[in-house]
């Protein structure tokens, strides 16, 4: 935990101050202290936001830093599942390694705060959990990793699965991951009972994968909603994905919302660019929260992707057709407050008291930072700067 | 015209060579010839693409390097044309200085060829196209601009706009600009007829945008073939954004992909993340010609762009769900061979003989180059550097 001083720099984009950071958090803003103990970190106008949250990626199977991969994948979600054990099997990626790459590429662009899925299926066992487990200690001076125990292949379609997930709860694993529970488990009702019986049983949260489409979507988040509101979990489950919410039919899509507001259930979106997705400011309007994610970074399923949620924000922006000045504001939500909010996060901000995770960027106002996504970034971490001009410094104490 | 050696680049991403370039064009490839003279950038394994190309921008309103403009704009079209008029009446935009800072930023990311809409109506008259034509002149050494006369604010709705459109194609305008026929103009016969009779008297080509959704855009797609096949226009007119195509009914869609092969229409996509969209790969396999452009780069429509015509690949890449490195290549296309075929530019590409107009990025595959879009970028035009590592080079003699 580390003391600094900001000097000049523009809350939320708002005018000029200092901001002085104690024992790793927020102490104030206003008149610089004289004490030439402290480091100093001359903020030259520049606009300092709490640091991004990353809510939905997979550190443990990014492709960076591997030689390309050729892509040749299939069209159905089914055909990238079975194609990414296949490329495992024939091309070793070490889930230490590659989240470890991704984690510092997201800390590079100012994400503080990752929630990672990470794939548990009866080939990769915990080996995924246990290298991004490994990533988590090593680099938790510079950045928080959450995990999800996430049985991509499959839970009751692949036997052994769910007890590889209790070990994975054991060994501190949070929150318990789920997939599309009609389309690729087969048995909506039995999915999704064990798995909020695990996270019950662990006080665990859920998120849950959910590509499904249209009414077979609504299904089954009309499932996920009555077993939160049975077990009491406001607040701990998220929808990933959530394609259905993007249907264009008002009469079937806004009692969904007003009921996943009343019950405390989360959507993380990906603003994908190729699919419907759920409307942002609408969701949030309505009181549900509402984040964002990278989803894979550079892996088989895509060669897409650079672990940047200023950009991710951008995409929000985009996919949503956000173009007024307050409208962006809520694009950089998704990847700041309500990231911060969905995943939990204590102390996230930017008031006193606070920890000091913050980001530094060249940027007039908070619209243009999200438009145009400017370079370099300076990053603190609990008080300490942990990545500057794209470097990440990670060797000190922490 | 220039001579220039490039050393270890990998044309398309193929194996190392050796770039010749003779008097402004590619000479061949191979060994490099023993001549002290001839200047040389050192490939170092970067690919070697041919120039991007811009083929749907708006030079001339853009907002680049002015104080930051807060975007308060309403939902419609209508409301960002009236808005846009309103802005300029009270924030003076110098069309010369603004095209010029935006073809300076096209050509820092490798773009060396950019067909510019300019705004024509009775209020900012030709001043748009006059400060457009002065950058054109200015930049002619590093990028070719071509210029489309643009009844931004409407044509018959607006009396002495074609006055003013007959005079720029006078002062040496190419291409006959159209918006909208039904949803706009309101007269979707009077429109096209006019514009049509315009570009045939001065042998010019048509370039329209569409964004008329559904069935409305549909209707107005097939007066603007049966006008091209009428005229013999094949290979000059474009319709740009043809939100209409992206409309999820194949039975209405294929037969009118069809007919724009037949007719020799070509298509441009700005890949728009918030609306249905031509679906790229399905057009070019029916023959169409899929070209694409950035749009209004940071203007009173919008925050968002950056003139980066390999991100709009990206863009491009992404809503259409392409993930194979073989369709990555095809967003591409879009940026490079398909918007030099839909321009009309002459010996474009990397055979010998082609002008030298050329990209080095450092990627390891076409596919890499898409999806990440790399920087530093070096640019050549005519066998001469023209941009390295985001820095322009315009001051030496062209």
């Amino acid at each position: 935990m580390y003391d600094l001083l900001l000097t000049n720099v523009r809350p939320m984009g708002r005018s000029e101050t200092n901001l002085l950071v104690r024992n790793g958090r927020i102490a104030g803003f206003g008149p610089a202290p004289v004490d030439p103990t402290l480091p100093v970190v001359a903020g030259e106008g520049r606009i300092v936001l709490p640091a991004l949250v990353e809510a939905h990626t997979h550190l443990d199977k990014s492709l960076l830093g591997l030689p390309w991969h050729r892509n040749q994948v299939g069209p159905r979600l089914i055909d990238k599942i079975e194609n990414e054990r296949f490329v495992r099997r024939n091309l070793p990626i070490d889930p230490g390694q590659q989240s470890m790459r991704q984690a510092l590429l997201a800390v590079s662009h100012g994400t503080t705060h990752i929630r990672s899925h990470v794939d548990i299926d009866t080939e990769v066992g915990l080996g995924g959990v246990e290298g991004v487990l490994a990533t988590r200690n090593a680099l938790a001076g510079i950045v928080g990793i959450d995990l999800v125990a996430f049985p991509q292949s499959g839970l009751l379609i692949r036997p052994g699965t769910l007890a590889l997930m209790e070990d994975a709860l054991r060994r501190g694993v949070e929150t318990v991951g789920g997939l599309d529970p009609c389309a690729i488990d087969r048995d909506p009702k039995g999915h999704l009972d064990t798995i909020f019986a695990l996270a019950d049983r662990f006080s665990g949260n859920v998120d849950i994968h959910l590509h499904e489409p249209g009414e077979m979507g609504v299904f089954s988040m009309e499932l996920i909603i009555e077993r939160t509101r049975a077990l009491g979990m406001a607040g701990r489950v998220m929808i990933s994905h959530a394609f259905c919410l993007g249907m264009p039919d008002p009469t079937v899509v806004d009692p969904l919302i007003a009921a996943l507001a009343e019950a405390g259930v989360a959507v993380c979106t990906m603003a994908t660019l190729s699919r419907p997705v759920p409307a942002v400011k609408r969701l949030m309007q309505a009181g549900v929260t509402v984040c964002a994610g990278s989803d894979g970074i550079r892996d088989t399923w895509g060669p897409y992707g650079n672990a940047d949620m200023l950009e991710r924000a951008m995409f929000v922006g985009l996919r949503n057709n956000l173009r007024q000045d307050d409208d962006l504001e809520i694009a950089l939500a998704t990847c700041t407050t309500e990231g911060a909010k969905a995943l939990g996060l204590p102390d996230y901000g930017l008031e006193p008291g606070c920890a000091a995770n913050l980001l530094l960027v060249a940027a007039e106002t908070l619209a243009e930072a999200v438009a145009q996504r400017p370079s370099p970034r300076l990053v603190v971490r609990c008080g300490r700067v942990v990545a500057d001009g794209g470097q990440v410094r990670w060797g000190g104490p922490s």
